[in-house]
């Protein structure tokens, strides 16, 4: 089978609600929806008019499965899923593919994206990870996925992982020092918003020309006297301080401080 | 004066070339660069078909001078401008105005962006902090800084050194973490590059909903399961394990972990 009939989605969260807009933007049909919440079943229904059910049965009847709950719940739906004819996927960064392994035919579909409720997303150049547990199964899932984006990947389990670990430091941690960013210039009556230029040219240099190449500032530089004025500015904020010198020792110790910046 | 006649800019590393190639694309002259070395100064005079000096002269018969050299040699600069007339700015976002309190008439222009000669940039978002000794020499610069850029900030210098210090944080620093990325992807053979929607997404995000508000991942939601896999994926990597685990510490004990993600 190259084309998936009906479409299951498990799920009431950030992912399944994205994952429900676009099969109905894309018209794809049917697709059910089982959120066991009868008031999160409720807005899902209000808000996206798809068709929400409760039970497992018609998810049974279904092609494919997207199971898009949280991590430490994807197990136990698994086990309603034991004796399922369709293709189920997990929608999980991290979690191994094998949780769903009781079933025959199992695998991945994990879009590489930070997702709310509230914000509209392309999904034209998200990356979709997929893997699947027979070939044929891995050539219909990317079909599917195609429909969506321009970038699917097959991806093993190893492979999947790394990017989730990569992404805790691209996207969470790079989120943690805007964070920081932006405590240190309230103090000053400064807003966050006059530094959006300068972080949105320097994340389009990174991966144009390479993180490594774009990088400047003071510990790029190995300008010491900034350095010391900096870790005095930070006295009051230890937490902070403790940041600002590993990441300053790290740039230090791990990029050539004589290339011309 | 509300507008400056002759302009010199002294200099020929990225800043300099970079406000050269805007004065020449707004058609504001004369203006003169004043470059020591005579290499630079050949390069600079056929790149941009300006007009390259190697003495004072020129400069001290101008009505603004704009310093951009390196920090450390803006005092060196400004020993020549002693007696200069017109109005002497530096363009260091860490250096004080009073280091060209010799001359009379002194202050600040810097531009809160990351600057390369290869790369083109749009200046009119970029901030363009401004700062004079004078009331008079507010008003001036500032209608010279706004034929650039809409952003034109008046900053004393306590502010824009809390601005440059939340800028080694935003912009080198997560730098940094997109080069962690991408060593620990090129380790599982996968390009960085897939991580750009995700990053850019993320970066709009927090400027867009405020980084608290964005932030996700492992140690937002309290996934020790997941942040122990990690610091096991991550235990051939102390540095890189460091990191992480100072930045997971660091949003466990600044996030409420409690709000709904």
């Amino acid at each position: 089978m190259l084309q998936f009939g009906k479409i299951a989605i498990i799920g009431a969260g950030n992912v399944s609600y994205t994952l429900c807009k676009l099969l109905k933007n894309k018209g794809i049909e049917p697709f059910y929806v089982l959120v066991r919440d009868s008031e999160k079943a409720k807005t899902m229904h209000e808000d996206l008019g798809v068709e929400v059910v409760s039970s497992y049965e018609k998810v049974l009847e279904s092609d494919l499965t997207i199971i898009a709950v949280k991590d430490d719940v994807i197990s136990e739906v698994a086990t309603h899923l034991v004796d399922y004819k369709g293709l189920v996927v997990h929608t999980s960064g991290t979690k191994s593919s094998e949780l769903l392994n009781k079933s025959k035919r199992y695998g991945v579909f994990y879009p590489l994206q930070t997702m709310s409720k509230k914000r509209e997303i392309s999904f034209d150049e998200i990356p979709l990870l997929i893997y699947a547990n027979s070939s044929d199964d891995v050539e219909s899932l990317s079909r599917f996925a195609k429909q969506f984006s321009n970038k699917v990947v097959l991806c093993d389990d190893d492979q999947r992982k790394a990017i989730h670990l990569a992404a805790v430091y691209v996207s969470n941690f790079t989120n943690v020092m805007l964070g920081i960013g932006d405590k240190l210039l309230k103090k000053n009556g400064i807003a966050l918003d006059v530094m959006r230029p300068l972080v949105m040219e320097m994340m389009q240099k990174s991966f144009e020309i390479s993180p490594e190449k774009a990088l400047t500032g003071p510990a790029r530089r190995g300008d010491f006297a900034t350095i010391g004025e900096h870790e005095k500015m930070l006295s009051d904020n230890p937490d902070e301080l403790a940041i600002y010198m590993i990441l300053t020792d790290y740039i230090i110790e791990n990029y050539q401080k004589n290339e011309k910046l």
